[in-house]
C-alpha cells in the first residue's frame, strides 16, 4: 500500500522542467522551444549519468580484480561498507553546502525535514542490510562462481518488481530483451565449472531468489523514493539516505566484526587499493542514486549489465584474461537486448 | 544474374491458390470466403510440413546418437548418400503414379520438361558436392566438435543470401530475431571444450564461411526453384532435383569409395540402422523440399533449430544425457528468437 502511495503522488507531482512550468503565459512556439531544450537537457543528464554509473562499475570490477591479484587484504569488509556510507555522506552535504552559499536555503534544498519525507528512507538500507546477512548463508548451498550466475536472477527481479510496484508498464518486446539480458549476462560468464549450479539444492534456490528479490526491492523502492519528490534537490534525499545507510552498516560492524575492530582496529588491513575502492563505491552509488532520479531501475540494470561486458574487454588488455566463446555469444545477446529496449521504446 | 531472373518470373507468375483465380466471377465477399478457406489450407499445409521436418530432423539425430552408441559400422557414407537421393526419387514417381492414375496427365504433373526449366535443377545437387568435398579438408583446421559449433554460421548465410538472392525483406527485429537464433543454438551447443574453436586457423574460419554460403546458397537455390513455377506438381520438382542428386553422389562414390565398393561390396556394412537413418534421411529431404515450397529457407532455419533442442532433450530420457546450463540459456535465447520473429510477422 505504502508503494503505491509513492506512486500515485510521484503523478500529481509537477514535473522536474521548470523552464516549461514557468513559460506559461508564452506562446505556444515559444513552449515547444523550452520544451524541447528541456527535454534535451533532460536526455543529456540521463545519458551522462548512466555513462557515469557504466564507467564507474567497471571500473569497480577491475579494481577487485587488481586488489584480488596484489594479494588478499585483511581488512573487515563492514567498516569498508561504513566507510563508503560516510563518504556518500559527507559528499552530498559539501554539495549542498556548496548550493546553500550559491542560492540560499529553499524550500528543496534544506536539510531538515519531515517524518512523513523522512519514514521511508531507511527502508532500503534495510533491505540491504538482510540481503548482506542472508549472502553469508547462501554460500552454505552455492560457491562463490555459482552464487556470481544466480545473481543474475536480479535482472528479472527487478523487471519484475519494476512492473508491480512502480505500476510502470514494459511492452511485450521488452520483456524479452529483459529475459535476454538475463541470459546474455549469464552465457559471458559461463565456464566449465557452471554447471554445478545445477546441482543447486532447493534451499540454495529458494534464497537466491530471496536475495534477488530484496535486491529488486530495495533498487526499485530507492527509484520510488527518488521520485516521490521530484523537486526535492537530490542531494538532500542522498544525505537522507546515507544516514540511515551509515545506520545500519555501523549495526553490521557490531554483528560481524566488533571483535576484529576492538583487537585490531577500525581500519586494520587498508591499503591504497582499499581507499580507491571506498571511493569508487562511493562515486558509484551517487551515479547509482542518480540513475534512479533522472533514469530508472531499467536504465540502471542495462547500465551494470554493460559494465560486466566492458569489464571483462579491458581485463583482456589490463590482466592478460582471454575471452570466451561463451562470453562472445553472451555478449551478442546482451547487444541484441540492448537494442530490443531501445525499439521497444521508440515505439511506446 | 540467373537468381534475378528467377525472382522476377516468381512474381509474374500465378499465386498457388487456384480457387481464388476460379472465383473471379463471384461477388467480393464470396471471393472472400474462398481466400480466407484457401488461406488456411495454405497454413495447415506450411504447419505440417514444418512440424514433420521438425520431428524428421530430431529422429535424424537420435538415430545417429544410436547408430553411435550401437557401435561403428564401417558403410560408405556416399553409398548411403546414393541410396537416399535413389529412395526420394522413387517417392516422388510412386506419388507422380498415384496423381496420373486418378487426375490423368496435365500441363504441371507431366514429367517431361524443356532445357530451359531442367538447366537450373543441377545447381544445388553440384553445391552439395563441393560442400561435401570442402568437408573433408576442414577438419584439418577443426575438430568434429568445433565443426559442429562453425556449423551455426548457416543460419547467418541463409538469412543474408535469403535477403539478397530472393529479394525478400526481412524486418530489423526479425534480423535481430536471427543473430539470436545462431547466439542460442551455439549456446546450447557449448561444452568444456567450445573454445578450442576460437583458435580455429584463418584458413579454417574461411572454409567455414565458405560452407556456410554454399550451404546457404543451395538451400536458397532451391527454394528459388521451387517457387519459380508454383503451379507446377512438387513431385516433378522433386523428382529432377534427386535425379541430379543421384548423379553427383555416383560422383561421389567414385572419387572417394570406388575401391571399397569394388572390394567389399555396395551394401558393405549396411545394418538396420542404416537402413532407418536412409529412410528417415530420404522423409526429411521430402519435407525440405516441401517446405522450400511452401514455406521458405527461414522456416526452414528456425525448423531445424528447434529440432536440435527437441532432440537434447528427448536424449535425457532415452540416452540418460545430462542438460547443461548453457543448453537451458541456449534454448532460452532460441524460444525469445522464435518469438521475436513472430511478433515481425505481425507487424508486417
Amino acid at each position: 500500500m505504502e508503494y503505491r502511495k509513492i506512486k500515485d503522488e510521484d503523478k500529481d507531482a509537477a514535473p522536474l522542467t521548470d523552464d516549461v512550468e514557468s513559460s506559461g503565459g508564452k506562446p505556444l512556439s515559444a513552449r515547444l522551444v523550452n520544451m524541447e531544450a528541456s527535454e534535451r537537457s533532460r536526455w543529456m543528464r540521463k545519458t551522462s549519468v548512466t555513462f557515469a554509473l557504466t564507467l564507474l562499475t567497471s571500473s569497480q570490477a577491475i579494481l577487485i580484480v587488481w586488489s584480488k591479484r596484489a594479494g588478499k587484504y585483511e581488512y573487515s569488509v563492514t567498516t569498508a561498507n561504513f566507510m563508503v556510507e560516510t563518504l556518500k555522506c559527507a559528499l552530498s552535504l559539501l554539495a549542498l553546502i556548496r548550493i546553500w552559499r550559491n542560492e540560499g536555503v529553499t524550500e528543496d534544498t534544506r536539510l531538515s525535514t519531515t517524518f512523513d519525507e523522512v519514514s521511508v528512507y531507511p527502508i532500503p538500507a534495510a533491505l540491504y542490510l538482510v540481503k548482506n546477512l542472508l549472502q553469508y548463508y547462501i554460500f552454505a548451498y552455492v560457491d562463490a562462481p555459482g552464487y556470481q550466475i544466480l545473481k543474475n536472477l536480479n535482472i528479472i527481479s527487478t523487471g519484475v518488481l519494476y512492473r508491480i510496484i512502480l505500476k510502470k508498464k514494459l511492452r511485450e518486446i521488452q520483456w524479452a530483451a529483459f529475459i535476454l539480458l538475463c541470459a546474455g549476462c549469464t552465457t559471458a560468464q559461463l565456464n566449465s565449472n557452471s554447471d554445478r549450479v545445477l546441482q543447486t539444492p532447493f534451499q540454495g534456490w529458494i534464497m537466491a531468489i530471496v536475495m534477488a528479490l530484496l535486491s529488486g526491492f530495495a533498487g526499485v523502492y530507492t527509484e520510488a523514493i527518488m521520485k516521490k519528490r521530484p523537486s526535492r534537490n537530490i542531494n538532500v534525499q542522498n544525505f537522507w539516505l546515507y544516514v540511515f545507510g551509515m545506520a545500519f552498516n555501523a549495526v553490521a560492524i557490531l554483528f560481524q566484526d566488533f571483535d576484529a575492530v576492538m583487537n585490531k582496529g577500525f581500519f586494520h588491513g587498508y591499503s591504497f587499493i582499499t581507499v580507491l575502492m571506498i571511493l569508487n563505491h562511493a562515486l558509484s552509488g551517487i551515479a547509482v542514486s542518480m540513475v534512479m532520479k533522472y533514469a530508472d531501475n531499467i536504465v540502471k540494470v542495462y547500465s551494470t549489465s554493460v559494465a560486466m561486458l566492458l569489464t571483462a574487454v579491458v581485463s583482456v588488455f589490463l590482466f592478460g584474461f582471454h575471452l570466451s566463446l561463451a562470453f562472445f555469444l553472451g555478449s551478442t545477446v546482451v547487444s541484441v537486448s540492448v537494442y530490443l529496449h531501445s525499439v521497444g521504446k521508440l515505439q511506446r
